[in-house]
């Protein structure tokens, strides 16, 4: 759980080029945030292996996490990595549920940080009902991954009774979520 | 993600123990299965860091998995390991979810495995209405935990605000299905 | 020691092949196992990185392994793995020896579990006269790799004076082994 | 180079530690940064290892580099990690040499990103004259290292003549830059 | 296979020990080479995590290979490295066995290197009748181990009939090469 | 930073080569040393990824070091490797820094061994000036990498003004020390 694979040479380039120079290790595309207006909704900005490719390699990735007031971060998790988070600004309620299903939470001031252990079940909720909040969050890998737990389990085809004996509920609860979630017209 | 921490020595004797013999390489609780009357419902039986304290350094890890007739095995993901299990008998409908959410389902017959990547959310299900399964999961970790969705996001006191935001959908929804997932008393 | 190469994604697709659906990550090639007759000398039959593509990556593999009575696995070393043996029915004496030339035996009856550390030389032996055994064998590797003493050894053209010197016995002994592991025409 | 030692749980307790609550995986010593007076030269405020227990094991994280105008971090290397520098706001220039001696340079503006690969000499310039530059600094460690050029080579004791000859110079010249990079009284 | 297991700091002190010097990091047992008469049968000085405790976690080690006239360094593998050697002076018939048991052999002369890949059998030969010769061998572990296989197999007390079996040779064969291969009262 | 990338086979051959013989884990380019004159300089000869590709994917690499009287293999890092060196005749100091800038040296005679640990700064210098030395190097790495502390500072064309910062002097001394490290026309 370490890490990504170790890699033989300083960097590696891209297939079919041998050579770059500074502009390959920089990224611009978080520029785009500065004197935008606020999204509606939680939004994630990513710097990872795919957006980034002098990435690879490097065991290290970054993303920027937009909060409007009272938006939540579904549970969800990072199969390649632990996230350590940092709040810029605003507050933010955080928690995680480890694998004995204890459930560690904490409301984090601007300027706290806090860590998300490796492939646990963790979210972020922005209670506050007038002020944004805005974190950046690091990985350590270059592609981390995310499983978003409503959608992963709840958008993606998975029978309905599968669910429903999952969850111990019944069939129309379980579609009642399902629509609920599934992409708006 | 490649599994457990290397180790500088053959195998790791537990603290304050200086020598072992061949027992304590050898794992005898699965023994309580040859003739034991089926469970009722899906049950996990481990050969794990936990149970077998040999497997320290070894990368390796078992479980046996025994469906009765209809049962499930609901969504979870293991953070330390994929999974490879092996249908000994009876039949199971499988799934896993990528972090593109895209699912990956099959019907496995006797005699049939099938690989769970790491860190992704899986479910097995025995469709079956008469006929239990039973199945042997291999790990490449000798912890890979489990991290079970429905516990872990409905058992643990997350906030009901929270998922009800999480899941799109209203408090009393969230408190149905926490209830229903509730241990009896 | 710790495993295979860590991965940057969920899976690895084989070269030229950019989509999949769960048969991929399906192994069917164990069923010819269910209603065969029993073969009449020690058998494997691998799920490895080889015969089962979607391995790739995952680091874990497994094997089923055949006992016909009083048949032998003989000394061996697996370079890429340690080795949870699952004995399904039969009994199996087994052993291995660590770096300090200290050997551990044990005398397994059906439903145990027997762990055999990285890189060691092991051996697993059905002494019953009459009953076969079948064993599940789980890796941490997708390509744990077997060295067969007696065929790394003694069947590859090693000099006969080589291995005289080493075994400290003459050349004429060495040529009789040669000859009774050498493939029969 | 991946990384830090893999673990076996979810996280990893301080010794005699034996439960812990939210608080454990939460940093909160950033929050002197919040309407402090900028420092007069470049200073750097870590959550690493050391100040934040919880990140042992989970291989990732952060620094705060704050650089009034004209001031310079000079020439380091981290052992045991990439960095991925969030240029916050300020500007920056930027730079590493590989280990083929080619300089990859860089003039970073607000909201872009660079990444310096692992092991590799690296340093960040504030040229401006005028203003403050900070940024936050990602690592895939929870204790990458620092090994600052000059310091290292130049204030440790290593022998004058050893290092006139190394940097094919006179030892007044050597002895000059020591007593300029020693620390004043 | 990668190597030793990481660690979060420069070097990694023995118990009980907060401070060293470079003696420490220092190794003098090989002076006893400079000097000494040949020994009479092959021999190895190591130079690894038993013999050197700086050398944990920095994942190298090192061995003194001395061959007199005519010896032989048996079959063996180092389950935790591969080997580079380095031949300083006189000759070696060299080789290793892969997994698909083909032999891999080389005469080498003085100056010359071979790699032995991790984990796979091989062996050392001096067949000058007339001159010694000496190697120095590089591992990429700090303890890379070593199972010798006459030693393995032969000297720990593997029953007889499993041998016998294994090597599809008689129990008396068997007897006659353990005999040859126990310590000499 | 245990290690190279671990591999899913016994060795990596090639592109395009599908087979090999014990040829290819052979490498001769040392034979150069036997019977050559000294260098009148310090002097490396490396046996590494670039120069023996039978190396690729086995963690180790060597490295033969000449010092004439009197030189100095300048202060410098391993981004990928510990070293671990052996003196085979003459004498030298060495020494190396660690992340907390403490100084640790060593005068080494014949025959003794001293390990640099990873990614921090060293240095070995022959005092003697009349008698030459010679070490075998070996890491932990197939490619371990060097980055000179005076070629990477001081002649890739780092802007004069930070260095002349970093170092805390002026920038016509950074230019006389550029000037002595330039290469010689």
């Amino acid at each position: 759980m370490a890490g990504d694979p170790n890699i033989l040479s300083d960097f590696i380039l891209p297939a079919n080029q041998s050579a770059v120079d500074g502009s390959f290790f920089t990224f611009t595309d978080m520029r785009v945030l500065i004197g935008a207006p606020e999204p509606t909704s939680f939004k994630v900005l990513k710097a990872s292996l795919a957006e980034f490719p002098a990435l690879n390699g490097q065991s290290v990735s970054t993303a920027v996490l937009q909060f409007p007031a009272g938006s939540v971060n579904p549970p969800h998790t990072h199969p390649r990595s632990a996230e350590l988070l940092f709040l810029i600004f605003g507050s933010l309620q955080v928690g995680f549920v480890d694998t004995t299903n204890k459930l560690y939470t904490q409301t984090l001031q601007e300027g706290d940080m806090f860590v998300f252990p490796k492939g646990l079940v963790h979210f972020q909720y922005n209670v506050d009902s007038k002020y944004s909040a805005l974190a950046v969050s690091n990985f350590g890998s270059a592609n981390a991954g995310t499983v978003s737990v409503p959608n992963s389990v709840f958008t993606t085809g998975i029978d309905d009774n599968i669910l429903a004996k999952s969850f111990k509920t019944d069939v129309a609860t379980i579609q009642a979520i399902k629509a609920g979630l599934a992409p708006k017209p």
